[in-house]
């Protein structure tokens, strides 16, 4: 038996400390120990002239050690270790009976992606990692201090240690303001789950070439350019506490900081808890394994996996040459999307409140069957085959939005590790406030309630996770206006 | 699209009309609608001459309709329907590896075990029924108002409709006040989980013939008798929320109550929330099928299937004869325990608020890899043979404990629709408020802390989630001593 020490009640926390204030007021902090944003751009063209990594599309049948293995029908590396690209076949039952095969990756490891937060001038800044990846479309992009695949940290790439690995792995010393396994792209990955961590520390921080310093707001401007914050960037921030009342003008900006601390939403949390429940309970989702070689409408060739219509996505391979940091080479496979897809929310505010429409949706590769999804999560051109009253709902209204009501509209890559050149138009789209159909399977939640929901696992998919840190990044924007 | 109308902001709540304070003031309610409890023993010594079930053992070669299927190596149904029993092989990577074989129920519906509640007089009424289940060792027992697996209320059995079942199908007339699916015993059911209701109305509701309206106060008493509030009715009960603030008293009632509103536990909830995050991503465990006639340490007989050294459970035959509301002859296999098991709550007071002892645990049929556990969960015949260096930690602790330390101490059943005369010694002893070791896999939480996680899944185990009812039930009686 250990001599840990009683368990003793914690000091009451004075609200201006709580670290969602304290997260909201480095959402408001424009300027930080990098300088200002002009001072950290022109640090980003010198890394990418450091920093690189040449990807040359290569065929499956060339990739060095990854082979299919013809007797369990799967595309696998020679240790076993990494990934493997397997086939699957989904039956969805439930009013009617929905079935299709696809490949998917099997990743079943829970790797870490964690950022280190530490205050400097009484406000938090963010350590962010400059970080090229073979699929990036860019070279690098903004990433979390640590980003491990659990073979990563535990050496199978034969490289040397991870850096920062050990305050994620020693929580005991430092102040965790997150830790939350959360799901990755349903639709390509089979079961995958990350460990999205925030971790604040008091101590001096040894600063590695190639990281920097940023507070939230920086992030968030950073967020409006195209594909520069990464997937992992991204989901670990949506993990954060974010409780504002720093907002002080009358428009999106001191609405959306109502709709994080406000309780008053359309529904209360445990109608919508109720409701997700139920969409949980009505499916029944078979997922089998079947050989790649059997997949209904999709053709393995010794170049690549394709869907015979050409549509969806494409397993393809990639030679990868690193310079920078980490040097190496090798190849793998990996997935570009056929077209760039469109993630969208529906905005509007009731009463000063923003509310948000989300809807709930099966993914096969959820451990969790359904989770939360945006407004609108697609890729277009899998439509246009289609008749339009086939479209997806709300697609054509988002994308047809007069200017003034879109408050976001940029594209951010999926994550480079795994994806090539594979990126989502993310909007954010703002309705007048008045009566809004709330049609089956779609319901309104205030920021504070999704941000609640994000201290669990398996509630917001990752392109909703993705879509709330843009969201919340109107805070930064709007209060920069009134400045 | 449908008009479903705008989303509109609700108004803040009086906070003595919550939920929560209404389902206290409930606990705090000894008589009601049937009177007080000598009223209501009379109609429980009625009803155990009206329904009832006669059950015999037989030998699982004799079952009607249940089968061996060589093939798959598994005791199956004809139909397909039910459940059936399979064998699985275990293992569970940590600092070393642990690996077993054993029987396990694969029932992968999810069905739905629901209470009606409804005011009268000012006071929140729980719809319970009487019901026989043929694994009673007493006949019947006090149920939710529902209790249906989905092969039930899809008819499969060929029964007749289930009686309420209308109010849990159609919750947008009503209101939810808990909607959550939770998990079942992860050592005996493969990914078993129930959807766990309780749906508030305020029409009139038809009383029929097996049903009784009872205050929190009411069955929380039943509670401290053995074998008498079922397994199904306790799991839905906690999921209740529960935050006091009604009682007066400097005893254990108010201690109880102060956890139940407070925040200031000794660990904070982000803390919390980080430790079982770890937990669930620190070990690997791999469940596989196989036949259950290649379990090592099993033997499958004509008879039954059991442990070569008599430990664990058997799975036996049942032959049944029903008789009361529900009539019919069936047979089906059932598990029976080795041994009565020990569940216990180690509970102590810091500064006042009540804090609990949970450990979390890996049990192989659990969705999430591990739950939080009670501070005991074991069988002590399983012991025996070991050293006492390997029985489980706090098991002696709370069996030799001070009876003036022991608060809560009675028999209560598992499920008697699949366990046959399975009970468990419901424990909750308290320790003096001072220094109290954490050891490896234990954190202290308070009521309010366990009551925030039960509005989710997958966090508290079916054990832990019925001694957080009767270290609720506490509530109750502490008030009644002071009255």
């Amino acid at each position: 038996m250990s001599t840990t020490p009683a368990p003793r009640t914690r000091p009451v926390a004075d609200p201006d400390t709580s670290p969602a204030r304290r997260i909201v007021a480095s959402a408001l902090a424009p300027a930080g120990v990098v300088g200002d944003l002009t001072e950290f751009h022109q640090r980003l063209v010198d890394a990418q002239n450091r920093i690189y990594t040449i990807t040359e599309r290569v065929s499956l049948d060339s990739l060095d050690r990854w082979n299919y293995e013809p007797s369990r029908g799967v595309l696998a590396h020679e240790s076993g270790k990494f990934f493997s690209v397997e086939g699957i076949r989904v039956r969805v039952f439930e009013d009617s009976v929905r079935q299709w095969d696809q490949p998917i990756i099997r990743q079943p490891e829970v790797g870490i992606l964690g950022i280190l937060v530490k205050e400097f001038h009484g406000v938090l800044h963010f350590l962010m990692q400059l970080k090229a990846e073979p699929g990036n479309r860019n070279g690098i992009q903004i990433s979390p201090t640590v980003q491990a695949t659990r073979s990563n940290y535990m050496g199978v790439h034969g490289g040397g240690r991870v850096p920062y690995l050990e305050y994620f792995q020693d929580r005991d010393r430092h102040r965790v303001l997150a830790d939350v396994r959360q799901s990755e792209q349903g639709a390509w990955f089979l079961g995958k789950r990350n460990r999205n961590m925030v971790v604040e520390v008091t101590e001096e921080v040894e600063l590695l070439d190639g990281f920097h310093w940023l507070t939230l707001n920086q992030i968030h401007r950073l967020l409006a350019l195209d594909d520069l914050v990464n997937m992992d960037a991204r989901t670990v921030l949506s993990c954060l506490p974010f409780t504002g009342g720093g907002v002080a003008d009358e428009g999106l900006g001191a609405a959306l900081d109502r709709s994080s601390v406000t309780e008053r939403g359309a529904h209360s949390m445990v109608a919508l808890l109720s409701w997700i429940t139920d969409t949980r309970t009505r499916p029944e989702v078979d997922v089998r394994t079947i050989a790649l070689d059997e997949l209904s409408q999709w053709r393995r060739t010794p170049e690549r996996i394709g869907h015979r219509e050409g549509r969806y996505f494409d397993v393809i391979g990639v030679r990868v040459e690193a310079g920078g940091r980490e040097v190496g080479r090798w190849s793998q496979p990996m997935i570009a999307a056929r077209g760039p897809g469109v993630l969208a929310l529906l905005v509007t505010r009731v009463e000063g409140t923003v509310h948000v429409l989300m809807q709930t949706r099966v993914e096969p590769g959820l451990t969790d069957v359904v989770e939360l999804a945006p407004t609108v999560q697609c890729t277009p051109s899998n439509y246009a085959h289609l008749p339009a009253a086939s479209r997806p709902a709300f697609l054509d209204a988002v994308l047809r939005a007069d200017p003034g009501q879109v408050k976001f509209d940029t594209m951010l890559s999926d994550e480079g590790g795994r994806f090539y050149h594979t990126s989502n138009r993310h909007l954010i789209v703002e309705t007048e406030t008045g009566p809004h159909p709330e049609p089956p399977g779609f319901r309104w939640f205030t920021l504070g309630q999704l941000t609640e929901l994000l201290r669990h696992s398996h509630y917001l998919n990752v392109q909703a996770r993705s879509l709330v840190v843009c969201l919340r990044s109107l805070v930064s924007a709007q209060s920069d206006r009134h400045r």
